[in-house]
């Protein structure tokens, strides 16, 4: 599937469906409104599927997007760029926290190798889809030709498809790469017209000075490239990733199938917007899992509109945050599937 | 097990444990600090049970206490009494949101009559512990003897005990009661000594003038009763209701058996406070599943010290906020006992 054919697949959502769900909650046994945010949650999954109920999310699988950085070199990260194979092993391996949370969830995980620096070992779980071995550094040239970022963007389409037509009811963003906020930091300006200053953050927790650093390193990139938001491949090819721009396709290639896709922190919320930039109407396929610490999260989920689920202040990455808000958004489509009307349970309305 | 061999049971935290689990938290395959709020939980659930990793939450089981309230003679709610008892029918024929969301997490759900006004039919998970048949009007006079106070307590101790004895290893709070956020408002003015108007809110969605009538009767109570927060019993008695009571006696039998409990909103908030009144080491027992719209609920968990895990402006009750939170709780203790440590993952530090 290209991209463009999975463009064009984008639809709006369901108003039909929206009505019928609004209809439905208002008729369920519990006072009208008491679920909050759930309630809203599944009259957008209704809309989405274009139907009322919804499809129940499950089966679901998190999509771990592994990828290397050319701004490594910049030394924007403390941790060595190794780490980033290494923990794709731990994830094949089922040792990192996103296998525990996926365990805890129900979730199926799966690793694709879209940029990773180092040739990995494969494993029943590992997809090969290596593009190229990193980015460039940004900060020098383009960190992709447009070529390698359209390959990237179509990895992640074709990944979407297949979870889809395998039978995945819900997608999950995850994400591995050493150095990646920085390509996140730089995609969010972009694309919500934000200062770096205000996007970039401390990733996994570097102190004052590598902070400084770190926005002098996206200033410069953005200097560097000044790149068009209205040309979303030209941002991902100058300034992105390689997970960022599978990211990208992975989300596009959801919202074209109609079906949910719970976006995790900063990483996926860098491609998010990336998404709604191919195609607006993209975002009613997305749900926030939680708000991640990093401050860049926070301004792509305003630019698009989106509420996350959680907010428990965590950092990590690797999709942990989608995973751990996907029983959240089981539930909320559950209660329009199983929860008795007032007629049905012979309940007085007030 | 009575109140008073209960309340010589409930001991601190462990210190020792929680040492140990900060110290895993540092070595597991994550930049430090990077899972926010569930490193925190995971280090009070070890310190709970005096040992890292701390039991894995689960098997669990939410118990839905129901009461009827004295108080709903004074149009405090627009719903008619008798829907308490038809609501129960619906938690035991399993078509409420508790059970939907409990069949989501995998919780277990058993309903304890503690109060009803109207007999009920019987059912498998429905357990008959009903101490009076609703309180009296506490605007009028005391809503419950002292001893009807201290029995219902002790239902609520002896469903935490038989439940922990059948192997749970989480307890959850659930409520059932039209009309029961008056009594929870009084309760939480008198344990927080806060004012009626700060922490009387609109329950299931009451219109301005009724919430200032609600404010008005909350205030009366506590005017007649003046109840003076050393005296917890006093207090359940004067402007309680039996939910609530048998909720502060499960929270005590959870902290006794040194289990976890989930706290669900506004009802179970003013059983918190209740037992942190009796005990205050019962606190680190206590688990705050979400922020109910509710504001006495953010008053109360304040009042403890407890930050709530979910804020999804959820304010139903019946322990559904308490059911959602468990896979974050499970997910929390679940990383101290899965995630694989820099040295076992061959992963490098920074």
């Amino acid at each position: 599937m290209t991209l463009e054919t999975t463009l064009a697949a984008i639809r709006p959502a369901d108003a039909e469906a929206m009505t019928a769900a609004r209809d439905l909650q208002a008729r369920l046994t519990k006072p009208a409104g008491s679920l909050g945010a759930l309630e809203e949650l599944s009259v957008r999954l209704a809309g989405l599927a274009g139907v009322c109920p919804p499809p129940r999310p499950e089966p679901a699988t998190v999509a771990v997007f592994a990828g290397d950085h050319g701004v490594h070199a910049q030394r924007v990260s403390p941790w060595p760029q190794e780490v980033t194979a290494q923990m794709v092993a731990n994830f094949v391996a089922g040792g990192a926290v996103v296998n525990a949370f996926a365990r805890q969830t129900g979730a199926d995980v799966m690793v694709v190798d879209v940029g990773v620096a180092i040739p990995l070992h494969g494993g029943p779980n590992l997809l090969d889809a290596n593009v190229r071995r990193g980015t460039r550094d940004m900060t020098i040239g383009p960190a992709l030709t447009r070529e390698e970022a359209l390959a990237a963007v179509e990895v992640g389409i074709q990944v979407a498809r297949t979870l889809v037509e395998q039978g995945a009811k819900a997608l999950l963003t995850g994400d591995m790469g050493i150095a990646n906020t920085t390509p996140a930091a730089a995609l969010i300006a972009v694309f919500t017209g934000t200062s770096a200053g205000v996007v970039t953050g401390r990733g996994t927790g570097i102190d004052d000075d590598t902070l400084a650093h770190k926005v002098a390193v996206v200033t410069a990139a953005l200097d560097r490239h000044s790149p068009d938001p209205a040309d979303p491949l030209g941002v991902l090819a100058a300034v992105g990733g390689l997970e960022h721009a599978a990211l990208t396709g992975f989300i596009l290639g959801a919202a074209a199938c109609r079906v949910p896709v719970i976006v995790d922190g900063v990483i996926a919320a860098s491609a998010a917007v990336a998404a709604a930039a191919f195609a607006p109407d993209s975002v009613a396929a997305m749900v926030a899992g939680h708000r991640s610490a990093e401050p860049g999260a926070s301004v792509a989920l305003a630019h698009l509109g989106l509420e996350p689920l959680l907010d428990l202040g965590m950092r990590l990455g690797e999709g942990s945050g989608a995973v751990l808000a996907l029983p959240v958004v089981q539930a909320a489509v559950r209660v329009l599937h199983e929860v008795a009307t007032f007629d049905s349970a012979g309940v007085s309305e007030k």
